[in-house]
């Protein structure tokens, strides 16, 4: 099973990407994408999903995993981040590919084993576990395989109802379900 | 100018459509997309961005409008009303429409004349301003097409810096900004 994990931001998104059998895996690429220094929101959304949905695209992946965010440091900051996410949600969902989310939490006790695990933890044991010989740079990308490697220890079993055809596909050919007024 | 506005909303998207000299307005469209009652995150994402960009180009409009948030209930709310706007944003940027944001006081300054105006008020005056015998429904169509009369308002002087070519085009023929490891 290949894995594409997703780190998302605002300012750089992490990705990383795996072969795995559920007990060993091995890298297949991890990066980040930075959006260009001082562009507007919009423009900063558009190259995040422009980029990712190459990115996944090209991986070959079977899945995409990615964080599922309860927290942020205020309201504005939640606001900006979940732009992100949502544009990397819509990325893999265009790509065809069943979208598994982790909570921090959930990635941390399926990497190191400990819920409360710090950065520098994670990014060790995903060097550790991915048999490499530097902790994959930036840390993002680092996060990204933590989440990857989550969905290879937690979600390896086949999931039918995940990986089954998507739905949103057939809404394409039904009546669009909207209140419209035309003048 | 035709003005094309949205309401955001991760259940229910509000949009409407609109003709302009600056001061008259003429109703063109409005209504709702409405996600499919159970759907998960990441389907009702694509299915807003889908019909979004569907919308905006069949709209043939010269720009979108869009209330620029800053304000949710909590945390949480944020996040999830983030990847709707975030996925409404990117709709149309990819429609090639130049993005421009108003915060709520602004739309209802423009449109009420007072920045803490009621929902009922609001609706009331769109109805008034677009010469409609009755308020546009759903109530999140009224949102919508009261961004596009608060472009209309008060930025329906050319403005090349937003309405220029936009950057993310280049972007696509640049070499990607990747820190990237392949193995």
């Amino acid at each position: 099973m290949r894995v594409f994990g997703i780190d998302p931001g605002s300012a750089r998104t992490g990705y990383g990407c795996l072969d795995t059998d559920g007990g060993r895996h091995r890298l297949v690429t991890c990066g980040a994408l930075t959006a260009p220094t001082g562009a507007a929101l919009p423009a900063r959304l558009e190259f995040i999903h422009h980029h990712l949905l190459d990115l996944i695209r090209s991986s070959r992946a079977d899945c995409v995993a990615i964080e599922n965010l309860f927290h942020a440091r205020n309201v504005r900051s939640a606001l900006v981040l979940g732009h992100a996410r949502g544009v990397a949600v819509l990325a893999a969902v265009q790509a065809g590919l069943p979208v598994i989310e982790y909570t921090p939490a959930e990635i941390k006790v399926a990497v190191v084993g400990y819920g409360r695990a710090e950065k520098p933890q994670i990014q060790h044991m995903v060097k550790l576990l991915l048999g490499l010989d530097t902790a994959p740079s930036p840390h993002d990308a680092a996060d990204a395989l933590a989440v990857a490697i989550c969905h290879a220890h937690t979600g390896s079993a086949p999931a039918p109802a995940r990986r089954g055809p998507r739905a949103p596909r057939s809404w394409r050919d039904v009546k669009l379900p909207v209140a419209a007024r035309r003048h």
